[in-house]
């Protein structure tokens, strides 16, 4: 027989019953299994709802469930966090391991931010038209690589890679450009069948929730691999995605309309609701916060971008991520990357009393983010942490 | 009690005791299992070998053991072949079933075919240097999307997609310009560690085998899409893998140095030992072979591809497939794309009577090949078909 006791968060904990985020956690000595955050405990659903389908190392089975049992679930949780809890039930998050919460399918990142779009078209073709003239008609993107997709507090290793040189012949070695993109990350729950697009207005069914994502960059691979086929190992070394994704349900408050777009897009990208997001986030680099992307700027929405990869009969599965790319605002303190901080290296950015515009070995990033909720209060995404090892 | 029965095999078969590739498949009201295909049958390894390992709705699990265990179950398998074989163990290969033989981790496609690439360089930048200037440093490649790679003899419903017009606004629509692209696939066995990148003179240990893809694409969505992040939904609604995966313990004999590559590659991409394949492709269009591309062509190297992909610290996972991107020769039938048969459609191909650039509805495609087998004879790998389906 175990005890029970009640735990005692805050009406306005940013991990409060108005949130709740999924994730996969090991207690200590324990196997894998799935559970919600609730202010700094984390509570095991499979002895919460006495339910083994919780004992799982992924969420993409209860994913593939669908928006009807996400509610119920959600619903029940809510309602036995009231009261009191099985001891057994109760974890400090401190003590969990917590791990990749989803196999990740397949992996794509957007490139849906104005500002971002604009910025990195300034820095890159400085004489021409700052947005292509796809830009505005499509939500640009491409397919990263999903078997590096790791959770938060994972290391990451300097990439090593080919260089640009002044003679023209390029040279192996580490990257000296290594960035970040601070980014919002859509957890796909329900799969689709091939050939069948799926509409603006079917978002909700399909996506389960959201979680922060920072697809780190080498900035100079990337410049000399990327013609004509885009980015592929400046950005397939490592992306850190949240030990904890927070289900759409959780950010109803945060919904608002998108800022604007001009032309109309094609009827296939139109929205009934829009699906824009009020959400906040916060880069700190070493400590330091550097920047505050606003969500709200962006110029798609994860809805558009769900139609725009499914509107050739591609299929999605449980587990797929698709992210933003990285969000910026108009403001220098609302970029989203050091090459938009540092202006492609020519602006540093004050450190700790440093000046810098690349990541060195042993720096620190950390993503977070904030939303309204409800009753004025704001929830927190989990957080995206990540330190730079050096190369091998 | 079963009986046995003997399998005559000619020692010239494409599929005889040199080939044997895997695949999965099921029997007529039973359930998915590994078997090699031996001239015009399935042989059951779970049957055969007495061993539930081999009782798999993918390969995944038996690749990851590594060629150790490759090596002893093909030495196995190939002794038992020879002499009698349980009944129960030896189906037609018209009366099975087969699926996709691997659970596809990450797909990347590669642009390693030279004649290829000066080719589309010539279409698409009439007035520059066809060849980009990373291309003879780095085998350029991208990730696709793995959650749509389908086994041969998937139908292949025709995408819509933005299309451009004349007055500058796309619209949604079919793709005019649906085209395929004949392509050598690698399937990767052992995965390998983040951060430490696979050398070239490992290819044999972490990859398993070889199969035909065709990376299906449509050309305007493509053209439309792809600036800057490269192709997106013109290559994602469809790849098709063959059923038969082909070891590369089979394919010996057709390895071959590569025709030369200038300038020199940077050190971690040189080879020890070649990895060139003397691999003949046929391109059959509505039944007629419009096109024979050689693989012995390729500019880089299968290994080369690999350690690329890893060379920044990314990691592969067992089911892991790379593509070589379209093979063509410089002979305008040796073409593997219908983009570059048709020369961007201003040179219509005959097929049966007709001139057709690119392909309608109804159309099937199969590709096969052939190589160098021991004692003279010629292996095949596995055909990949697909017939178009019209947009729904």
């Amino acid at each position: 027989m175990t005890g029970t006791r009640r735990v005692a968060v805050a009406a306005d904990s940013p991990f409060g019953l108005g949130n709740l985020p999924y994730g996969v956690f090991a207690p200590p000595g324990g196997e894998y299994r799935i559970g919600v955050r609730y202010g700094d405990d984390v509570v095991d659903l499979a002895v919460l709802l006495d339910d083994s389908t919780f004992v799982r190392s992924t969420l993409n089975d209860f994913l593939a469930r669908g928006p009807r049992h996400w509610r119920e679930v959600r619903e029940r949780v809510r309602e036995l966090l009231t009261g009191p809890l099985p001891e057994t039930a109760v974890h400090p998050v401190a003590d969990v391991r917590l791990k990749l919460p989803v196999a990740v399918g397949d992996y794509v990142d957007f490139y849906a931010s104005i500002d971002h779009a604009t910025n990195l078209g300034r820095l890159l073709r400085p004489d021409g038209d700052p947005l292509l003239p796809n830009w505005r008609h499509l939500p640009v993107g491409y397919h990263g690589r999903a078997g590096t997709v790791v959770v938060s507090g994972t290391d990451v290793i300097r990439p090593r890679g080919q260089l640009r040189t002044a003679s023209g012949t390029p040279e192996f070695g580490p990257t000296r450009r290594l960035d970040i993109e601070a980014e919002v990350g859509f957890v796909v729950g329900v799969g689709s069948e091939p050939g069948r697009p799926i509409r603006t207005e079917e978002f909700p069914v399909h996506v389960f929730g959201v979680a922060l994502v920072n697809d780190w960059s080498a900035r100079d691979i990337q410049a000399w691999e990327y013609q004509p086929l885009g980015p592929f190992l400046g950005k397939s070394f490592a992306t850190s995605l949240s030990a904890w994704v927070t289900p759409l349900a959780a950010l109803t408050e945060a919904r608002i309309p998108l800022p604007g777009q001009d032309p109309e897009p094609l009827p296939y990208l139109r929205e009934r609701d829009a699906w824009g997001l009020d959400i906040d986030l916060t880069v700190r680099w070493n400590g330091v916060p550097v920047a505050h992307p606003p969500y709200r700027r962006m110029y798609w929405s994860p809805a558009q971008m769900l139609a725009h990869l499914t509107a050739n009969g591609a299929s999605v599965r449980p587990g797929d991520l698709y992210a933003s790319g990285t969000v910026s605002g108009p403001e220098r303190d609302q970029r989203g990357s050091l090459m938009e901080l540092s202006w492609g290296g020519t602006e540093p950015v004050e450190v700790n009393g440093e000046r810098r515009a690349f990541l060195e070995d042993g720096d620190e990033v950390v993503l977070t983010a904030t939303a309204p909720g409800a009753d004025g209060a704001r929830i927190a995404l989990g957080e995206v942490a990540g330190r730079v090892r050096p190369a091998r």
